[in-house]
């Protein structure tokens, strides 16, 4: 048994398995990938990495656990393990690479850590117990942990969430986990503390911009999956820096010194498939690295389907709580699509973007 | 210059004025009146008092206007002195008496206070500060103060809000205090935990039980205005425990022992005004102070519409946030009206209403 | 089972059994017992109880049991019911009435909750438990709910203890509470935090003031035990405002309405027991109410005595620790009587007292 | 002006000068360098850098400049830069090249950044600037940054002092900053909690261990000062990952799967010069790389010579404080020199060890 200290969690208790686990290099290379990506360029101090954010997820699943004890005891090592296919910087290349699911897959059947498990789970066994409510479902030990994780390393003042009582309020019910009544504000009270840091945090415009520069930099090198799978940040970035690609290695050295594209164009007007694959590749026809889109996905709020205990009846979230609908609603607010540029270009780039929408 | 030390804001500089008004009797009376009344019941730890309040309520009005210069000196005494005529136990007794802010007006008009005030203002000039929006407004330094402390004093987890953002983020724009574009998602973030705080500490029902029992003992008892304007807690609670009366002291002893009332009946069917009062008519004829209905006001939102500059010119923030919009949707989701009753009559007491909704 | 929220503990879990202890009139009488006398005077927010302190001493004593389960459970129960016979503004009074824990006896032996107690345990049998170490020993459950629940409520920053620490680094060896030595820096911490609030908080003249013109009040009303014992804040507030003794009445209006004495002297120079009786009916007969000696007794610090398990055996705290030493040394530092004086009678009663010395 | 946001200090606000120097390569490195070297070993969250530190002493001494508005401005510049010559993972390297200070001045004199500070400053005068009190005294900006933030990174519970109490009470008397009375306690529990971090978080075994393998490292790597005064760790750790000599990327392997040396061999003895030297080059012929000798210098405790204004007048903090001057007594107790090994070899050093010193 070991004891780790958090300061989110207090002590952290660690079995003789999870110490096993955790003690091997593909879990280790977890201290070596940033929780938020390039969030700290915004908030300096966000710089906390999935291996303690795993380490919290562990400990809330056992939390639920200790008030669910059908809960198979799988579940806890699952939690421990499931961001262990992270690429570097978190969700940053998952535009260019397979989910980071997929390579935690991946990472768990070829890996030490995975002749480890095997001593007590198949893989396919595992691997099904990482899709578990308690770990990956609406209102799971993951988000409770890296919502209020992220909070405090930002020092943001909404991720202040009453897990204890949210902990105490999850039950099993069949293959649900389904909120109890008393914890139906807490979990509300989770889901907008999680939509209040998506425009302050998550997807703050300094972050999105680096980030957006590292995978032009990782996709014009030429990274292949096979040597992605393996780096933590150090290996991506000497990598990059030491290209021999004359714009990689400026890309980088822009990241790193903070001087980083700014934006050149937004719009809230969606763009038809068509359209956002030609106006990608005009950009890149005619400005190359010095100009990149940054066309990303609606966001979805999929806790709104979490289930809830009511006296009457099990109900979804989103039908009990009018604050979880207007989430829903809420969600495209703060969507929109930009084009960054080089400060050089930035005018060039701008006024060749709104020809080509109002042309 | 006095210190003050405070959990919730630090160090508070009082000025030499504002120690002389802190200094007199009406405000010292304030560290008798408990901010949140009853909701001890049920959060042990909420016995903080109108003083502290008060005192972190001029803290944030000076913050305030910090960055707004423009704005009144007097503002910040109208903050300190905002809350000097609430009665024993806060809100609780707001039915059987004029509302608090028209014993503030008495109090300064008639109290020692008022002549130090005057040295400055004229009373009428200072009962207007107090209307200023950055005291009574529809986001000021009384519910930024009151929200953050009574979380902070209950351990609720909903009433962290970024003051300081907010603080930064509000304009004084003629007599309108507008938030700022910036100091938007901390404004709704305030709304948020506000309308968090209503259901599980403000209308707690345990707390809504002792005050109403105590409403009752008060009414009993006939005490006057002119007696309760100038009593503390001490005063209302001895007066009522040694009451001739043995219905009063009855209460009053049953709130002192925690032995409450309990809910013999509760509905979410709004009442005319006729069957309301023939309702409660009846049950004090059949039941006299063994029986006691609570049918508390619809809450009302007004923070709705305060005003926020955006790019698109000055909007409510309803407009603006559809967070917003279903916290007004859901303030009547927790609304309900109950009658409570001493355990030996419940039964009776369920009974009665039930025949009388559905005679 | 009752689920009770705290600030400090996150969520207390009372059993049955606790919950009906605490259900009586006697310990709901905890909640008007100011946990820290006067202190808010100068602390504004120090508006805690016994009551919450009662609970969070019973959710240590828990939590130390749990990693020592051979501890009688009974102690739980002792840790709640430790502080039932404090009296008004808890130590306050201790100089003119027995002892507070005299009173708990007398409670226990008297009240309903000794009926209660009695299902379980001999009266003589539950007054031993009160005395187990974990209750009251040199670092017991008290101390360390208190330390730390006072400093979050004056907002002080010395009383942060790493509490989960010490609880799992207590074992009881024998009869005796033993600190392993991973939990050697977390207790010298809590001793070096309560030196630190004496000081600050416990010692601060503006309470001590108020305090000594408490006992003044109460000694010339001639409030006897009997009456005392069963009397809340509320009772003895009254009692005293309307007193037939317009000096009694006088200091309880001085004290509510914050108007202090002041201090006319003081010295760090020991007075004999002959001087002191001397000085103090000098002053009597002189000033009357209108002076009042304030000799404390000299602080000490028996924690230093507390065992720790070293791999050199057996030791004292302050065996081990240089700072424990130093503490021991230091707790006459800010030790001193002093005469307090009402203003208009200042300059004559300082006067007298230097004559007094230095005759 | 820009605004940043910390957990430590809410919101810092960086002036257009400010802004020029932190947005520098020179500055912008310092967010790869680790605050606390290899701390996250045993305190995974641990994960914070120079950069956020050194923003945080440049608010700190704004803070205490604006209570003395004689101090020369040049000295916040001076707090922001004070830590620019950090080596990766910062003292970890300190024993194989100059003091970081000494590399900070070579920064300053051939970096971009002395280009912009020439704009306001000689050099010369601006190193002045950084030996001034504010920055680098006995009590000053960067320790009480320091402190507070590694003490909210690592969860440990001593970290917690009244800074703002502290920054409200420093004076500057000519070429001092004098501690006025009423900081004196938070000036003692400063360097209290400093003291009890030593041996919890900066002197924990598991970082020391770490700490000498890189040296180890470093050393036979041969990493030069030219090379290293321009590395982040990412280059540092790059290098050696790739180094063709196998046992630096033995050694850097161990560190990143955290597959640490052990404990062969500690004691409190302390070793003559010239025992030490044949020790350590015994150990070197004997075990090559598997055995590293750590004979850490005994620390110093120069705080105590910080000045307090009494009303004795001025005195040293160490005749003021009895407290103190435990510390001083006690800054030995936890020294010690260790051997760490490689695990096959363990028993072969253990025993080696032993011999050499029982010859």
């Amino acid at each position: 048994m070991k004891l780790v200290h958090d300061p989110i969690h207090g002590y952290i208790e660690l079995d003789d398995f999870a110490v096993r686990l955790a003690d091997t290099p593909e879990f280790q290379r977890l201290r070596r990938i940033t929780q938020l990506g390039f969030a700290f360029l915004a908030y300096p101090s966000a710089r906390h990495t999935r291996f303690e954010h795993s380490l919290g997820t562990f400990y809330l699943a056992k939390r639920i656990r200790m008030h669910n004890p059908d809960i198979d005891e799988g579940v806890i090592y699952a939690a421990l393990l499931h961001d262990l296919g992270h690429y570097p910087f978190s969700h940053t290349l998952e535009g260019l690479f397979p989910r980071h699911e997929e390579n935690t897959v991946w990472t768990i059947k070829h890996g030490i850590i995975g002749d480890i498990l095997r001593e007590r789970y198949s893989v396919s066994e595992f691997l099904g117990l990482i899709k578990h409510p308690v770990v990956s479902g609406d209102i799971d030990a993951d988000r409770m942990d890296y919502l209020v994780r992220d909070a405090y390393y930002t020092g943001a003042a909404y991720g202040v969430v009453d897990l204890e009582r949210l902990v105490r309020n999850l039950v099993l019910e069949g293959k649900r986990l389904v909120i109890g009544e008393k914890g139906l504000i807490a979990a509300q009270n989770l889901l907008l503390a999680r939509a209040m840091m998506y425009p302050t945090v998550y997807f703050h415009h300094t972050a999105k911009i680096a980030e957006r520069m590292l995978q032009e930099a990782v996709r014009i090198e030429g990274v292949t999956l096979e040597e992605i799978r393996l780096m933590d940040e150090v290996d991506l970035v000497s990598r990059l820096r030491s290209s021999e690609k004359p714009e990689v290695a400026e890309l980088m050295r822009a990241i790193d010194d903070r001087m980083l594209y700014k934006r050149a164009y937004c719009s809230r007007t969606e763009l038809g498939s068509g359209a956002l694959k030609e106006l990608k590749n005009a950009l890149r026809d005619e400005f190359g690295h010095l100009a990149l889109l940054d066309y990303p996905p609606k966001p979805k709020y999929e806790e709104r389907n979490a289930f809830v205990r009511t006296c009457d009846g099990l109900k979804r979230l989103s039908e009990v709580s009018p604050l979880v609908r207007s989430l829903v609603e809420m969600k495209d607010v703060h969507w929109r699509w930009c084009v960054y540029a080089r400060k050089d270009v930035m005018d060039a780039v701008s006024e060749y973007v709104s020809d080509f929408q109002n042309p």
